[in-house]
């Protein structure tokens, strides 16, 4: 049914208060030192792909507590200079698939960093890297470790996506002060955290994103991965105040108020998966609380006949455009 | 559809050969002395339940690895004498549950150990044991690990299984030579696998089992858990021998073929969850190997108009039935 | 989709005026004078079980129109002591069953009445009582006779459910003065018609009940029973008024508004089956137009991510301390 | 899924011995004769329809056990001379409807007698006659009082369907002598059944036959109604031969087996609700055990592309056409 | 789900502005004016139906570009003075069939026309007309050519539909001052079509009306014919403005306030595929710009249980009603 | 459900007689000569994509009719050389979207023309070409105009696919002897079509082919587009031979029997929307009649646990390798 009593209008002005631990974020500096602690590249070996215009090479980096993350770096072939770069993360119950899977953003002449999730491939995406912990909390991703936060799944995913942008300014041939993050869905919603983890981000894209206004979300759709929240709930009966606590650790909204770099958003209006108000919660609430005076550049798509698959190859355009002037501003201002 | 080309009496004929590894024995006679290496009881705590006519506990036991593992452990309130026991396996997804939830068998008069499942509980029934182990494999419990056998989570769930056995012997007011296990779904192939692993038990109960014919069960069917290995083979085009490799370790009808108890088996002949036909390989293979002259006692009910509910109500009557004429012949027999 | 534009904020105040005729109570008073004609106990007879700790016995009463009604009567084995009684109701479409599938209360301590749904079983349970009577309306058994009340199925069910607290404290070894009554679903409902229809009750546990505020159930939800109201209202669409005018003979909000006893309810939020709202109608009612001066005690237990299962186990064990307490409290009265 | 592996040609040889009671005949003489004893017409009035080129009439006659059973008689306005006449049977779960609803055969000529289906008005379609018994059995007319023939509905339903055609010869402005039967689903297998009790009918013209090849029909669909004696089945496990039992006195292709009139079927091949094979049966074997020395003439009609709902005005046309000519005929054959 | 925020008061109420473009009467009267320039009966022809009451006619009339469009022709046999006429429109993925498929007006003693539905028939009912010709929209009937209002396939249909009436005045045997039109869901919007493009109508009988509302259906539904624009849009977002201009163009709610014949309106409460407010919004604006001092008479009936199906055999007895007694005054008046 | 009783072993045998009428080369030789009569090149014009590595071009070329059909041309950016070309044919219901969308063969270093399909864009993907006829058909783009073979969309689809050949040997930098071709489903079936009629490509990648054994799919399957034919069936019985006359002149099969390139195909062993077997069919026929002593190269990878996606990335890459060892062999030979 795409009727919802939310209206477009209804949508530009979603601002909810959004749960936030007074620890937040001390949590989230001492997981990220943590982390940092080791050297982030463990391994990095040329990937043959049959694709002539571009290189590959299959990447490891050190996520969280060390574990290794795999991830594929691919740049035009033969370009020694230094490309901005951009790391994208994938969604849920998707890994980093096979090398040749993604090209857009190489094709455009991108360094890109495309990150596995631990544990998830094999629903929908392959995959190559596992998460080697368990915690109580049920079966599915979305709910492994839920009970605590220092245990929840997305502490570790949210932490790999921070060190892979480390990654991918430790590679070879990457302009440093030019790294952007992007991602759909999971991806979109990994996108803004790290967004509101680091600091000097060129641009943010995010369509679709996940991880936005948690509690509202699991009240809004019984579709995975929210849905399998509910599930575990409608188990769980007393585990509810526990997991409203873990969640606010991690939902993105709270990280995009941190967000100091320009964004884009991208969102279908009858998107049952991830509801557009949610994603709205994150863009209503973008910079708001990045201690600077000047709020970050926003912009927002909605494609109003889309579900969770949004603008697809049209709005696929429109971040390769919005990028290039972006970076041509960042490079401006850096100059 | 009810229908398929198959009939009851391709049923009664169904006698796949099931591939076993040549290091079938050797690889659980390893895995169980590994486990077997730390005492089995870890806390035993009165756990009180409103039940006028029960006592439980909330028991934690040493499964693989050492991990802890709950159960609930009921009997008939009062009584000091020691009982027939009956050790209970839950289905998947599934975990222990709350202690007054499955009443059968201790209202019937037996000391009852219900067995928690590590990792699984949050999707249909609750429960306490998480399962602390992380490896190469798909995102849902049916493919934690299952690249190798000796990380895939059956090995584990198998190993407490057993080790649920030694721990109700070990626990006070039991007769440790009448000790039989029950289980449906999932908790039925356990019941099958002990079966197989665990040559002193006086019966088996199995119904509607999991595990069975497992190669055979992922092409038949789409519904989880057999669909989630599916799943994730549709997704791991590269996965299939690692993953029929690794079931052939874990495999019902192995254990089945093994089996010395009297065994009583109860399937819905329009079960699309696990196929009949599939029940019907371990019953028909059952005991077929087990070095002993005169095959165990074994029985099938089959209800035709059911499918993975089977026969239910109707069938634990035959089960009260059943499993109390097997214990009073192997009184006899051990008098 | 489990999100309604109904909050729980809106449950909470939802308290509807509910269509009464003006001879509701004498409807109801000539209708149980009428059955009360005959004895209520027809037959008592034991019943094998194979469950220790519990004796069961075979009864029939004679019910609406001196129809002959089965129930189950099950109790702590060898207890020759009055106990305080429960009547248990069964869901639609359901009867009794067996004597071993409902143990919770008789192991609990409690003498315990199941009843049997005359005409209804064999769609979800089973049972052995028909329904010997025809009339015009619609084939399903909620539809039975509705184009009046003096022949619905409803005002039959009702009658047998006031008639089986009678027969209970008919039978042996029953404290008269502590008969309670609990049900789910359609059980849930012809418990609240009891407690409006006998005013000696100890207590009443009702869960996601059927039967109350039916007018506006029947246009909030697709799924049986009510939805075969609405079925039977599309297909004979000049019977509207008359159905409106039967079914406010039986909706149990003016049954819950004439109850006494203290009241215990249980609902999941996301039920669709029978909506929340509908039970908070009985709720937010109960006990307001029974003539005395203080309202009897009840409570409310609200699982937000759960349908038409509700609370299942976690509520149970609410169900049993709260009974309890109820009874000492009853106890202590009495005294 | 439109595919079957039961292929035209499969349907073409398929004619099962199909399970038939020693006391079928008697069993059935002595049904009618009972039904015979009052008269048949109890009530006849004109009924407005607004309709010019057509009359009609609210008829009453006394089916089975006397009761009342409505029927519309509808016949060309203003003509007075005597007509062929149809006596057509309702599908599941619907009822004569109104007078204006079904015009085809009354508008090609014929006096046309529509009857009501006791009971099961409501559920797709409108009816005025109720079914005033009760007996031991499941909730959906299918299953009411299926556990013996005596109380079966379609042992009731049938004799109403035999007393339909004794009525419309009763009615004025009828040739006694041209009297045919027509149905789709129920009503085709009320035809069917007819076509076996009644031995003098010009023709019988069935589509997509209910009754036919029970027992196997019930093994092959899960949809309603054969789908809800399965599910009775499933519920009521002990009821199995007691169900099978009374299906073999009212299973039409031991009707059809003793029909002497001509008769044509049409079937869809992917038909799921009653499956077409079921309908092969009653053809293949249609007047094999008539006593009479030539076979009656009959046709099959098979629509490869369609389900339940056949070969609709396409066929509608090849019945006009074929009772034409078998009519014609049988005139012929009567001067 | 049957229940919608929108009740029955606002029903009542939803007189929605409707975007109207300027040149919206000079568009029809140009498109009429060039279809009027050939004659319009083409060929007409005896068809046989073996229906003895009736004669039928395979007529063939010039519509839009002058395209052959066929249609049935059907009237009291034998019968030769002139008579009150209806012009009938089918439902979308419909043609018209065969001529025995629709028997209820000419039985009830009108002249019918049963046009064919260019292009459409073939997925629920048969056809012989096809669409020749091609422009740039999507792969269904309803986006055919719909970037351009020129282009747009229901430009083609409504110019049929009004081709249809003056077709039936000249075909023998109608009276020309008493031609009405009658359709449900796309005939009921092509019969407000014709409404507002031909000013001496009789009558106007609409059912579950499509093609009203347009833009607002769109959004509130995502079944077909709607769901198949929204599905257009989720694929060609460019083009929301191009389509939404198009729509303006045959929005029945812009017909309907130019009609002046009297109208009658059903309407299911529970219809999901035209949404009753989208009738409302025809009803509650019928007549209210067509310039003449007094409103026409329209009535509406809601049947608040039923869906897109409507009223059916009730709702088409009070069109017989309602027709008769409108003609009866239009003859008076006449006179 | 996943399992058929179709085998692999069926698969690899299954080689089945598909009808060809006698002037199915001639029918085929004379549209084609008519299509070549214009010049294929109408308009060729730089499109930009905001892809650095990659030139792109809209290109109009001349196909069926002489109707202009749209295709992108990609290319590696700024290479002037001759390149390897590669046709794409885009599946049903899809157009060719924007350039940027399908990037793996221009990334490999291949000339890339992507072909727009007639008329069909608009369900699931975008498109810019009409399909300017009509003719007697159902409503859907796989039976318009399917009456006949000369008025079939797919007559005019496979030939704009052959014209596309034509078309990217026109275009400059094009090496004119080493053109190849490629699609998925629809694209698979125009790609076997192809390779039927033009006898010098150097290779063709097929998966998961629609067009072939039509006759035997439509038995098979209820989903689009073979679904749509049985659909269109359903409604029109009386089509059926002119149905299997018309799709015999566009069988795969047909033009897979006189292809003479090297062919690579890729099914999934659960696919439900084109039938496995079906692709086996083309397969196993493949080149069996094309007049040469030594049969072309072919091969076909299974991918077991798949549907209608079959292996994706995994093939994709399997394509590029297999391309590029087939190309190498073509231009040693043409050396």
């Amino acid at each position: 049914m795409p009727h919802s009593a939310f209206t477009f209008d209804d949508l530009q002005r979603y601002a909810p208060s959004v749960a936030e631990p007074d620890d937040f974020d001390e949590f989230w500096r001492a997981t990220l030192t943590e982390a940092a602690a080791v050297p982030v590249l463990v391994d990095v070996r040329p990937e043959p792909t049959d694709l002539r215009l571009l290189d590959s090479w299959d990447v490891t980096f050190a996520g969280f507590g060390g574990d290794p993350v795999r991830a594929w770096y691919t740049r035009p072939a033969g370009v020694r200079e230094p490309l901005p770069a951009l790391v994208e993360y994938a969604g849920y119950g998707r890994g980093r698939g096979l090398p040749h899977e993604r090209l857009t953003w190489p094709v455009a002449g991108y360094a890109h960093l495309l990150m596995d999730n631990r544990g998830q491939a094999g629903q929908h995406g392959a995959g190559d890297t596992p998460d080697p912990h368990g915690a109580p909390g049920g079966p599915s991703p979305a709910t492994w470790g839920i009970l605590d936060p220092r245990t929840y799944h997305y502490r570790r995913l949210i932490t790999d996506a921070v060190r892979a942008v480390e990654a991918v300014r430790a590679l070879p041939g990457v302009e440093g002060d030019r790294v952007s993050v992007v991602g759909n869905s999971q991806g979109g919603g990994l996108a803004l955290a790290v967004a509101g983890l680091v600091d000097d981000l060129s641009a943010v894209l995010t369509t679709a994103p996940f991880l936005c206004d948690m509690r509202r979300a699991v009240a809004l759709t019984d579709l995975a991965p929210y849905g399998e929240i509910a599930r575990y709930l409608a188990v769980h009966r007393e585990a509810e105040e526990a997991v409203w606590r873990t969640l606010s650790y991690v939902d993105a909204v709270s990280f995009a108020r941190r967000a100091t770099a320009p964004a884009q958003f991208g969102v279908g209006q009858r998107d049952t998966v991830c509801p557009p108000r949610t994603a709205f919660a994150a863009y209503n609430h973008y910079g708001a609380a990045n201690g600077r005076p000047v709020p970050p550049e926003r912009q927002m798509h909605v494609y109003p006949f889309n579900g969770h698959e949004g603008g697809e190859a049209v709005h696929v355009r429109r971040q390769l455009c919005w990028l290039d002037s972006v970076l041509q501003t960042v490079r401006a201002s850096v100059m």
